[in-house]
């Protein structure tokens, strides 16, 4: 059934986080943009505070044997972000991950204007095989309330 | 008519530009991978080249009023590279610019193995106005052959 | 008089402040350390965010008609800093400003070991001639009781 | 004796090396400049080719099992570096390496005009024991013409 709770119902089954960046100099162009290409530290910054957030660090998964290089990035740049901007970035893992993981990201500035909004997907590698693995059992426990 | 000859001619139809980059120790990060937001300027480098073969330069665009900003961008990873490696990117301009232009990008390492490919939209702006803009005339003149 | 109260009291004469910054994945390289090059930008940081205390900002003095860019930097790295590394970064304004500003930096980890010491010496620009000038008077008067 | 002659001599003794690198939007900031922390990238590939030039390669170096991390870093910048300039780097390895190797770099644009000069000191570690070492005696050799 495709009723509008169930849609709502959906929706909510997702993980969402929140975090901050102020731009660097060293991020802006000669445009007085932030340069197309530094958004993507940006988003590496979001997505290990969201893990962050859920009791999970990205530096420990590698400790324990997982690599997670990205697969595939997409981004739409709707306004440019400035100098010394605190920009706010929404995170949201929006499905259980199973040996990939998707993170989709928005930033706002300070007047909270959308700048762009973007998505990465992500595998998880094990470091001894160098070959696509499950997702670390300790992340699946703590993602699945956001999920079920 | 859709015959092959028709669709080969069309294939034809666009804006091919060769370039090499060889990666940088900055470039890699502690995965032994060029770090995935590294590529953007790589492709920046190849858009850049594809208009200096053309006899234009972005440079000088920008001093004759023209901004280019990204509006879009995508990419997907099939393989890392490494660092030291001289990469080659084969740079595309699928269609005739209009407010905005499209490159097409795809990346191999030096053993001709396709590490990546990869999309951008930028839009022309006046500096003056900020407003979007058509494409500069010199610009278009010079893409015209490869689109009749 | 060199006795120790007065070199006590010269130790006093300087502006201190501290402020912190999370070692991004893109900051690292395939040596497993943060890129030599990478510190610029968290020094970079670190005098932004000594400003900000003092209650000024770099992005008004721009705004205001100055620039400020870097003359003389200079570095040593005693110990590597890490992926997902908290650093502590000691910044101090050694001498009240004139033409020139010099910063000085130290840069510690989490358990308290100095990774490295630096210095940055930039020059007060005025935006309109291009020509050296001297720092604006709002910073002289922010940063006089710490020099008196 | 310090005759013109001898210091002659001792000013030709040392490695010399160019290369060049074209600046890209990426390494630019909103002041229009090369970001001054973006030149320790072009001084790698400085010192990268100079030791390419001479037949060794910094990746087999670090396949053999030695790193190279930078220990000590200065720059003088003198004029700022622009947008799509091809930046000449001369590079100059000054004493025999012994357990550390220094390189002195002079960049100059297009037009001649000297930008800015540096320094590095790097240390030879040996990958398996982590410890200072000497350096490679293949870069010993090939550098040993130069300094006698």
């Amino acid at each position: 059934m495709n009723c509008i709770f169930c849609i709502f119902v959906k929706i909510l089954r997702m993980y969402l986080s929140e975090t901050s960046v102020r731009v660097r100099y060293a991020e802006t162009d000669r445009m007085n943009y932030v340069y197309y290409g530094n958004y993507a530290s940006y988003f590496e910054v979001a997505r290990v505070e969201a893990l962050r957030d859920l009791g999970m660090t990205y530096r420990r998964m590698e400790e324990e044997g997982f690599l997670l290089p990205v697969l595939e990035y997409k981004v739409k740049y709707f306004k440019p972000a400035f100098y010394d901007e605190l920009l706010h970035i929404k995170t949201c893992i929006p499905f259980m991950p199973s040996v990939k993981i998707v993170f989709r990201y928005e930033i706002f500035n300070e007047t909270g204007m959308k700048l762009n909004d973007a998505e990465t997907t992500l595998v998880f590698l094990s470091k001894e095989s160098g070959r696509p693995c499950k997702a670390p059992s300790e992340l699946l426990q703590k993602l699945s309330p956001y999920f079920s």
